[in-house]
């Protein structure tokens, strides 16, 4: 079937009855122009909150099987709403659940992954004339069971439902206009990106300027999909999310984004052993500590110094895992701080551009910004600084990179 | 497999986190003593009107379709709610939806009588060890969509999946202890019934005296399954509703039911045409007007007299729709009453007690209480009075009959 398009809504933009209505007249804008509409919902605002109240009072440790079936009922409310208010206008529609929609996913429960689309209902409904809107966020396992996909994960079955349905294009409607340089509520003249290329666009997703979900990302560079990130309270224009030829880029750097719920710790002089790195990080994973970033120096001495940051929630967890370690392997001390940020600059120009890097560094220096830990990737440089100064950060690099608007 | 015991919760026992808990320790005891468990859950107290209220900010005529899928979720709710209490409590549990549990129904939506339960999944969950919860009120029809069957289905969804499952008893749990002989905040010394008869019961549910569906209590019949009705709130035993044998019956009456939502509309003086009253009552029913009494009277004059009675809530509607009748077939006139209340005692032993009805008409007469109508059945004798009489009318009867605690 030709001209499909996936719109998916997220929990803002579904968040009460009238703006339900609001969301139907912008799919029957859509429909109007010929197209055969999907479209993906989350819950109604904080509706999904509202759910896992109700486990958290009757167990601080529900099952998954059944965390799942409760929290999927959030989209199955904002799906029916969105199909009722359609058919209130007159347009056909009808509500689909993932399972319905045929989103097969693993078996586990909670962040299972999304193994498979079938979607014979779904271009059976969109034949017979109906807009079908389908519950983002989760799918059935082989028990014939309801499972989410993780939080966040409606974009993802936006993504992948586009992907099965060869669809031309899958548009994200949120609550913000697009991506920007970097956040417009700090940096006054940050300007909207008409286009940021796949990988640009995961490591923003990743450094949480989060208006795209990384793995959505990700699917969609596997499968080529095109996406439209773009508010659902006005008609503008959002941000094109696609595969960037080199000769189209015109700036090394596509915008500047910042994390201040970041905290570093560092061992210090640890002698050369091989393994205890592994064994730091393994259990840290293991308390399920989410480590960031990670860099390890050699000394003079023959002895190394491993930092690493971690989020703020993390800091007293990790703290204590590598207290003890330390003990135990005999390293000189444990160092830390907890009024770190972390400032990035993104653009997949930096790859064909040397030097993007050492400017990064003369810009925060010539200001007299202290960098604390570097680390690089080929379309990133990310910096740890003092968090007083994240704004003051932010803001000449911004300018420096040439990143405001004309 | 044997010792399957069904248990349905109401609203108000899965009202509340706490209650929930709650309905988990007393689930518990029964899985103590060997039966294995089903238990039937609606939706947690008011939540149903609350999924009503968003769909009607949407539309004031929501598609069915969507309305079922819409508010079946608050079944699913609380029975992942009492699943996840169950495993909390160290008890292996699963919670089922009406499709997963194999409730097949009709393919209309809102009231869809359930069909066929096709009870494998429940069958294998049980003989893996687990206490199966299953959403009431709903089911799935052959477009694989979900579908309710109409309030106060929950009821009727535990005496079907007992009869598919061919359960030795079904526990319809409640707010209240049990079936009375009438109301006990009316009557102070009302007899809590150790057992009612299937069609008793019926008359009792149709009465308005509502802890059971009338739906349930047909199905419980035809398959002979017993119903136990029982409070959530405490462990007395409650009422047995079952195949009554003759022998076994005292009293000619088991009850006083009564309802005081009633109003009386009579067209007087029709010429004796076939088909008026034929016409009146299918434009009644074309109009979801529920006519309960129907009594004609034939005149001297070879004139007849219909009087009927209706819900105060459709008196406007009928009224008005009499009135254009009468009109239309020159009856002398219309007159109504909405003033009044149905009075009626219930007994399957009426049967073969001949003048039951007649010494119910002398008591009320005694008292100087006037009978407008009166229909009757083969174990039930209605009367409608003057309302400001009910509980009068009540208390004689009740005593009269001598069905007040020993």
């Amino acid at each position: 079937m030709k001209n499909i398009v996936v719109q998916k809504y997220g929990g803002t933009s579904v968040g009460t009855t009238e703006k339900i209505k609001n969301v139907a007249e912008r799919i029957l804008s859509f429909k109007a122009k010929g197209k055969n509409l999907v479209v993906i919902v989350s819950a109604m605002g904080d509706s999904t909150d509202e759910l896992i109240k109700l486990a958290k009072e009757i167990t601080p440790n529900p099952s998954g099987r059944e965390y799942d079936a409760l929290i999927s009922t959030g989209e199955a409310v904002s799906a029916s709403l969105v199909a009722m208010a359609l058919k209130q206008k007159g347009q056909e529609a009808v509500s689909l659940s993932g399972r319905q929609a045929g989103v097969h996913t693993e078996d586990m429960h909670g962040k299972a992954r999304i193994l498979d689309v079938k979607p014979t209902r779904i271009l059976e409904e969109l034949k017979a004339g109906k807009i079908v809107i389908i519950t983002g966020f989760q799918g059935v396992n082989s028990f014939d069971d309801t499972t989410t996909i993780g939080r966040g994960g409606s974009d993802t079955s936006a993504v992948v439902i586009a992907a099965a349905l060869k669809a031309e294009l899958c548009e994200i409607y949120t609550d913000v206009d697009g991506v920007y340089t970097t956040n417009p509520n700090l940096i006054k003249d940050a300007r909207k990106l008409d286009v940021i290329a796949y990988d640009e666009m995961l490591e923003f997703a990743s450094l949480g300027a989060g208006v795209l979900h990384p793995r959505a990302v990700e699917v969609a560079k596997a499968y080529g999909i095109e996406i439209h990130v773009r508010s659902s309270f006005n008609y503008n224009e959002g941000t094109i999310v696609k595969e960037v030829l080199k000769m189209e880029i015109k700036n090394p750097v596509t915008g500047v984004a910042y994390d201040e719920n970041t905290a570093k710790i560092a061992i210090l002089g640890l002698s050369d052993e091989p393994g205890v790195a592994g064994n730091l990080f393994t259990q840290l994973a293991d308390s399920k500590v989410n480590v960031d970033m990670i860099v390890q120096s050699n000394q003079v001495n023959q002895k190394n110094d491993i930092a690493f940051t971690v989020s703020l929630d993390d800091f007293h967890k990790a703290k204590e895992i590598t207290e003890a370690l330390a003990k135990k392997v005999k390293a000189e001390k444990v160092v830390y701080d907890q009024e770190v940020a972390k400032v990035s600059i993104v653009g997949v120009g930096m790859v064909s551009s040397p030097g993007v890097a050492a400017r990064m560094f003369s810009m925060l220096g010539e200001k007299g910004i202290n960098i604390d830990l570097i680390s690089t990737s080929e379309i990133k440089v990310s910096c740890i600084i003092d968090r007083k100064l994240t704004a003051e950060a932010v803001k000449i690099l911004h300018s420096g990179f040439d990143l405001a608007k004309k």
